[in-house]
């Protein structure tokens, strides 16, 4: 069993990976055009939680393959995760000014700057899983990787998800279609770290790729329940972003739609979902229950 | 020798070849979200010249290659050039109102539905690269092709040139400025469709690939200097945007740094450039010395 201490050095250690992946696969600021390099690097640099990453690492861990094999994968899914945070923000989004922290990347540079920034990163993702030498050398396999992340990335995944956002805003929706939003929005992309990790190994069975899916699905889904949550009891510091932002925008929220308490509750009960699609393995998939555990008891 | 009527023959055929490509791979518009998947489909189809799909099915055409093998190449590298579209005729980019002739995506639709169509659209195309059937099976070659449309797409391609673009207006910068911007902006582009052509086939030689490559950067940037030269001499309905917007944006240009009849003299001189590229090349590349003529020659 891993326990509490070695869990938060794993993540640690995850993190870092990830920040040196990401640092060598960025343009440098000192390449032309230099603005959107310091916008891109500055975007994805720096803070952030690499809940993603976390997730391509400890899929690996658990199936025994390298991590030097997914740190690709790795880096190019928060690339990813990166661009849409940069779009999102943008005045004619979620206009949003404060980010992990900082200013938004538009309020740091410009708004053309961040449309370019995110665009351009969006194809550097691309570039990385053609690019990278240490992931598999099995062809095949990283173009139903790429698949993967085009698929679940574009207008019936994360892009999508962000346009139901966008036109939910204002109006009553039930809980049903306020998932469909999440699962489109925040689902999608966890589902491919998982499903990119798995891809690596040629020994993973169907049944193992099928538990290791209904397990991103709930977590997936319960990360975005507890910001939810935290939306509503968090401060502005603690968040990096400011408190109460959702129900500022007359975004619909689970805690709005169902109560705080329901919400806590659906949490935990997807929490618990999650650790029962993964029942099929040992203690090998402990990164994976604890990473759960975390996901419903963050503060931030 | 290919004749002007049948050259005019060929282009529709091209034309109506990727219009039916890309007409299939759109998703529906009666598939959620509706209004993403609308403004993603208004902006790819109707109108448009389609010259990166010419260029995609006039090289597959001089290397022998079926051109039911190069669909998927000809509608992703369109599907990249419509999402550059619609963020380049942002309010916060070049702020147009008018794209071939029709309101711009974010003036149809509203700014958030043509930032994320844009989003989308481009995880459309690496999707189709992946997915594509009649492509070639060859998984290596298909990486390839995805690493050439991400690099010249990305930063130090296309979105670096617009990049550029947007940082030179106001500025007075020397023609060979000028040119990096477009040999970034268009150019990489360009050069991408006949590259990435090229890599189905397993039979062109090193000297017919450089040919080729020299051969798109050569009318990579007389298309651009004939671009400019249309924002003054030809009218709106022509142009099907608003003549002199270049100008009225303060935007540098052929004419305006070396004069009207300078550009000229230079498309003319780019054009003979690329013909002297591809003099290895017999009669099966004639449609590719038309394409050079037309691109110097068009009115719009």
């Amino acid at each position: 069993m891993v326990d509490q201490q070695i869990f938060n050095k794993l993540l640690q250690d995850y993190k870092q990976r990830v920040d040196l992946a990401l640092e060598n696969w960025l343009p440098l600021e000192t390449l032309n055009p230099v603005k959107l390099h310091q916008a891109m690097r500055y975007s994805v640099l720096g803070s952030g939680k690499r809940v993603r990453p976390v997730l391509v690492y400890a899929t690996a861990s658990t199936l025994g393959i390298p991590l030097n094999q997914v740190d690709g994968i790795a880096a190019a899914i928060e690339i990813i995760h990166a661009y849409s945070l940069i779009h999102d923000d943008l005045p004619a989004m979620d206009d949003d000014d404060l980010r992990r922290g900082r200013p938004t990347c538009h309020k740091q540079f410009d708004e053309a700057t961040a449309i370019l920034a995110g665009d351009a990163l969006q194809a550097l993702a691309f570039y990385i899983l053609t690019h990278d030498s240490e992931m598999t050398p099995d062809a095949s396999r990283r173009l139903a990787m790429i698949e993967k992340l085009a698929l679940f990335s574009g207008s019936r995944g994360m892009a999508g998800g962000q346009a139901i956002d966008l036109a939910s805003v204002g109006k009553d929706i039930n809980i049903a279609e306020l998932e469909t939003m999440h699962i489109h929005k925040t689902g999608a992309l966890i589902r491919t770290c998982i499903q990119m990790a798995a891809l690596t190994s040629n020994t993973v069975s169907d049944a193992q790729f099928e538990a290791l899916d209904c397990y991103a699905k709930k977590i997936g889904l319960s990360f975005q329940v507890q910001d939810d949550i935290l939306d509503v009891i968090s401060d502005t510091h603690t968040l990096g972003k400011p408190q109460g932002s959702d129900a500022g925008l007359d975004k619909p929220t689970f805690p709005a739609i169902i109560g705080l308490q329901a919400a806590r509750e659906k949490a935990l009960e997807l929490h618990q979902q999650a650790l029962d699609a993964i029942q099929c393995f040992g203690a090998e998939a402990d990164i994976l229950r604890l990473i759960s555990h975390w996901f419903v008891q963050r503060s931030h």
